[in-house]
């Protein structure tokens, strides 16, 4: 199934946000949300909303590279995240999360096939007509039920 | 207008989710949402549900509190939020965000009136079954467009 039916099948509220997948490489995820949507009464954004756009592009990426690497179904659980509102957004907007560097993958990917279990940050960004207006950090929790010997 | 009916209008992704307002008093708003507008592909409350109706908990709590002290109207805007997800959330919900110590609250509405901008740090957390399952902080800025002399 692609990522967008995925999405809007298993996390319906990704519909009502009107969440489309513009990008789904395993180097970089673009999501495309409409203005509409997610007005708040500021006429901007609402900021849930642009938070919960940039989840959805840091947990397909990984779920995108997991599914590629893995046979077995990795579960990917999301710990904690912090997000900076730099700018109001005032349109349709795009979230953009790109592949971590790959010091910090191969660690993940190490720790992930040893102990069953690793965590690993994922940034995603949306941007306004060049300007920074949402810088959003998410650490996700992979999970394995099995174990490798390396 | 009912705070319920104004969020559902003013921010209609508040009504996808299905927020309902249980408690809107100035010392304690509690938001509900179901499960079912919620989930996400493994059966929990998708993380970025939690974080849109703690987020309007909290902007509800301000909203309500500056609404009963200032004649004019005072923009709030999110500047940033940290979200810990200590466990999964398998039912319907309910967001809670408590009015903050009287000290800094004191010294908020003080630089608000002497400076007309002043930036408040509220936190808004998610039980189930006593368990706390999410810890939610967001910094606003409330923005007056008059500036007092004390």
């Amino acid at each position: 199934m692609d990522l967008e039916k995925y999405l809007h099948k298993h996390i319906p509220i990704s519909s009502s946000i009107g969440v489309k997948v513009e990008i789904s490489s395993s180097e970089k995820v673009v999501l495309a949300a409409p203005f509409l949507n997610n007005i708040n009464h500021k006429q901007t954004v609402f900021g849930g909303s642009l938070h919960a756009v940039t989840t959805l592009a840091c947990w397909s990426l990984l779920h995108i590279n997991l599914a590629a690497l893995f046979q077995e179904s990795i579960q990917i659980v999301i710990a904690s995240s912090e997000v900076k509102y730099l700018a109001p957004v005032t349109s349709d907007f795009k979230a953009e999360c790109l592949h971590p560097h790959l010091d910090l993958w191969e660690r993940f990917l190490t720790t992930l096939r040893r102990k069953g279990k690793a965590r690993l940050q994922l940034n995603a960004k949306i941007f306004e007509e060049g300007q920074l207006c949402v810088d959003y950090s998410g650490v996700f929790v992979a999970i394995s039920t099995r174990k490798y010997c390396l």
